[in-house]
């Protein structure tokens, strides 16, 4: 993963260098070389992120919607997947880290759901390959939907016919349909669906109006200054780890921004936990920026409230310079140019079906 | 409000009394008298429930569903008024009592938001005059939302400038729409909408075919028993109060049934906690019985989680007798036809609008 890394930073600097002469000269001879450049940079959504080992069919995003919204996943009954990425809030719950069983505070972030399928890998820390092993971690963690354990939510799931019936459905060619792997794997093909078309879409597929100037001088901004070194593909970020606070340490930089402290600040030291490399030391997954406007309060701590603050951090400890505020203005002005639209029908709550008699019933211990 | 009950039961009782002899000469002249009875006794819903005090208009729903949604009415940002009652689980959280601010557990079991404007009074005691009044109330409850003060709900909503926007064209004669009684107004004209039709308005709207013949048949078990004395009128209970435990101590008769302690579980003195007048005691609203195939578990306390078993303990404790298991089934058969259909719009999840830089952050405390 290692090299992988380096090679797509060496690659995207490369590009990034060309990029800033290129822009230059593009102004001069009319040419529109921004679009150029950005295509290769960026790429638009897709409607869904399609990939070989869970394709994606029409039965399981149904299925996999009805768990999304399930809040039997949970021991208590009070959680389901929504709780802390909720679709009505662009995929997150808007808190520093989230609420979990018997009110615990989670130690990161919840990233958003929306455009989560296009990362190259899942978590803060990138432990998890892709959204469908992503989904069993939540469900089992004893600080967020506490289920004791694969059995106990199988067991769940299974007394209701209703879920017996639709998974037979979204796996047919299976002997039994109805396992926590799958579980997740529909909860999986459902987030495959979760993409956000934006006015940023709209110009890499050639629209030059859907972008106002000052968001195209924010784009400009955004390649110059380097932030697509990392902040590249259709997810505008995702496809990467990297080290948070290379110029500087992220913990002193976050220290002028934050407002109230997430409850359980205390330095991450990211991959490392997982490693015990000190290579992985502060190294995180690089978030997507597609709808950042929405996605407060910001890092793997949910530490810092604004966007400004945000950006002038993100500056100053991986570039190792101060915005001015005029860049910045233009930076936060591109950004509004990547709120996208939530696909409607994953906010039609689905009508779920009635537990039966040999439901496990919610316990809150 | 005495001296209503007693009015409402005489009258009820007397028609009771005639609809059974009226049914048996029904069968033998062939005129559908069962129907006859059951118009008079019940009523359809209707799509919105009209009032004069808050007359329903377009731009109150749109804004009461957002608020409905809104976690930021709880301090912690954890809990909307979605959270205890569901209305992807018509209505209600499923659990024998909600989870609230800190994880504390309430002492009574969620009602379901579903037809709840049909009731004439709101609560389990009946405390509150109408939805208005009631959605004041689990917003500053400190062990439900926890919002401490109403001027810090309004502080919250008011910072948020679409929701500014909002106010002033739900209420657009006032020259200080942004209110907590606003706030509390909107979500009511919400809750106005959410009237669920089901087979049994078809029925009851001439359709003799809609239900099938051991629905009418547990239909004239439920009127010659006389459980639509106190469960009648378009919600099938809901207009009026009445002590749970005649015949019988409702605490004894659930000892058979309770399969999970609630979690609280002391006897409630119901609306004498409010009253102290001794004839309040174990007074509770008589519970809507629409959905009620969803609305599981039963009774202000969730003791006890199977119709069947709820619709036991009922006929024991407020009519003094046993049911036969071929009246229960035919009871429970009447039952599925009160499942309705919740409003599709109403379970399309409102997109939030973003907090600003003023907004008061969510709270754990």
């Amino acid at each position: 993963m290692r090299l992988a890394r380096i090679v797509l930073i060496a690659c995207t600097t490369t590009l990034l260098m060309f990029a800033g002469s290129a822009i230059a000269q593009g102004q001069e001879d009319g040419t529109d070389v921004l679009h150029q450049i950005a295509v290769q940079l960026f790429a638009p959504v897709p409607a869904v992120v399609e990939n070989e080992v869970n394709p994606v069919t029409d039965e399981k995003v149904e299925l996999g919607k009805m768990l999304w919204y399930d809040t039997r996943l949970s021991l208590s009954g009070g959680f389901s997947c929504n709780s802390c990425h909720n679709l009505a809030t662009y995929g997150v719950d808007n808190l520093p880290t989230s609420l979990g069983h018997g009110w615990a505070i989670g130690p990161r972030n919840a990233p958003t759901a929306l455009n989560a399928a296009l990362h190259a890998t899942q978590f803060w820390d990138g432990r998890a390959a892709d959204v469908e092993e992503q989904a069993q971690g939540p469900v089992l963690n004893p600080i967020e939907m506490g289920t004791p354990s694969a059995e106990y939510a199988v067991e769940r799931i299974a007394s209701i016919p209703t879920y017996v019936d639709l998974f037979a459905a979204a796996y047919p060619d299976l002997d039994e349909p109805l396992t926590y792997s799958n579980i997740a794997n529909a909860i999986g093909a459902f987030e495959r669906t979760l993409t956000t078309p934006a006015r940023f879409d709209d110009y890499l597929e050639g629209d030059l109006t859907a972008l106002s100037d000052v968001e195209k001088e924010g784009l400009q901004v955004f390649i110059n200054y380097g932030c697509a070194g990392c902040h590249n593909g259709p997810a505008i970020g995702g496809n990467m780890l990297a080290r948070f606070g290379v110029t500087e340490s992220y913990w002193e930089a976050t220290r002028d921004f934050v407002t109230i402290d997430s409850p359980t600040m205390t330095m991450d030291v990211g991959l490392f936990a997982v490693t015990h490399d000190e290579n992985d030391l502060y190294v995180f997954k690089v978030p997507s920026l597609r709808n950042i406007t929405r996605t407060y309060p910001y890092f793997h701590d949910g530490s810092v409230w604004s966007l400004a603050d945000a950006t002038q951090v993100m500056s100053r400890v991986q570039l190792g310079r101060e915005l001015t505020e005029e860049d910045l203005g233009k930076l936060l002005a591109f950004f509004d140019s990547l709120e996208g639209e939530i696909p409607a029908y994953a906010l039609q709550l689905p009508v779920l079906p009635a537990s039966t008699e040999t439901t496990p019933r919610p316990e809150f211990r």
